[in-house]
């Protein structure tokens, strides 16, 4: 019951369920998810390329010839790599930062697989897309990386700001409206 | 209490108390409150030139020297111009065309104010803004729009879809971010 009350989301009531649970399982299936654990921390590593999480050396992205090695997408956590390849539209490859730049939270461009992303850009590279968080930390990151990747040549593209596609614009924000009117596209 | 009942969002409680509160009015107030509504009723009508309600011949926005009539942001309704004025950044004026083209709900072009808009365009109009809502019936309304307007020689834009700000990528619907990585911009 400790050791499932430490996990997110978890409270003592549902930590007590989930002890009842193991306790019922059987021993085949005990063990089973035992080494599921442990093997997920000895063989889920970074991708040598993208540094997103894989238990091969390369992730199946950066391994597949159909996906387009000019273009590299910059998240800040395999979530939303994830989140990225559920639209189907994606035929890149991705960049996973593994967090946003955030001097409140004393987290440095250092602290980031910034040094990981440089190493990758050959001339074989045409763009650079920024798809950090819409937040002051994903649009610092975003602009940190623009900066740093302009000068080298590479053609650096952030996500489109606007409205979300079913909503109503009576309920959307002022600043998501601003950004709106002032990203319009000619019809 | 019956006619209260009738308001949306008003249910047999709510309009048993607020009937209450009618009778605990003084006869100054009740009288005021009575002469409000038919007021309204009489006062309130659509802007010659914008269709947005006024009480006056032309709405503020219309009436302003400071507001540029060369663009002309299409809203479905008059709380859609509000939102829109809330954002403090845009200059231009509006026009209200009272809904969106729906087949399902019979709706045609014929039911919106989009005689009145035509007749607004002069060789002074240099852009129209679709404001239309995110949705099926606000993007038809659009489309519908832009094919009447740009063979008039009218640049016609439609506001920015894509992530909102403040959000999290990994929450933002698939069909939303489709549309932000589509229409990204070059940092």
């Amino acid at each position: 019951m400790e050791q499932f009350e430490k996990m997110p989301g978890i409270g003592y009531k549902t930590a007590q369920r989930l002890a009842y649970y193991v306790l019922n399982m059987s021993k085949t299936e005990a063990e089973a998810f035992s080494t599921a654990i442990v093997e997920a921390h000895e063989k889920i590593h970074y991708c040598k390329i993208c540094c997103n999480l894989t238990d091969d050396e390369l992730c199946p992205v950066c391994k597949s010839e159909k996906r387009d090695k000019g273009i590299i997408c910059v998240v800040e956590t395999p979530r939303d790599a994830m989140a990225m390849e559920a639209t189907g539209e994606y035929k890149g490859v991705y960049h996973v930062l593994h967090g946003a730049i955030s001097p409140l939270n004393d987290i440095g461009p250092d602290d980031l697989s910034i040094k990981e992303l440089l190493a990758r850009l050959s001339s074989d590279v045409t763009e650079v897309i920024m798809a950090t968080n819409p937040t002051v930390e994903g649009d610092a990151t975003a602009m940190y990386l623009s900066r740093l990747l302009k000068p080298m040549g590479v053609k650096v593209t952030r996500l489109a700001y606007g409205i979300p596609v079913g909503g109503d614009l009576e309920y959307a924000d002022q600043v998501t409206l601003a950004r709106a009117l002032e990203g319009r596209n000619e019809l």
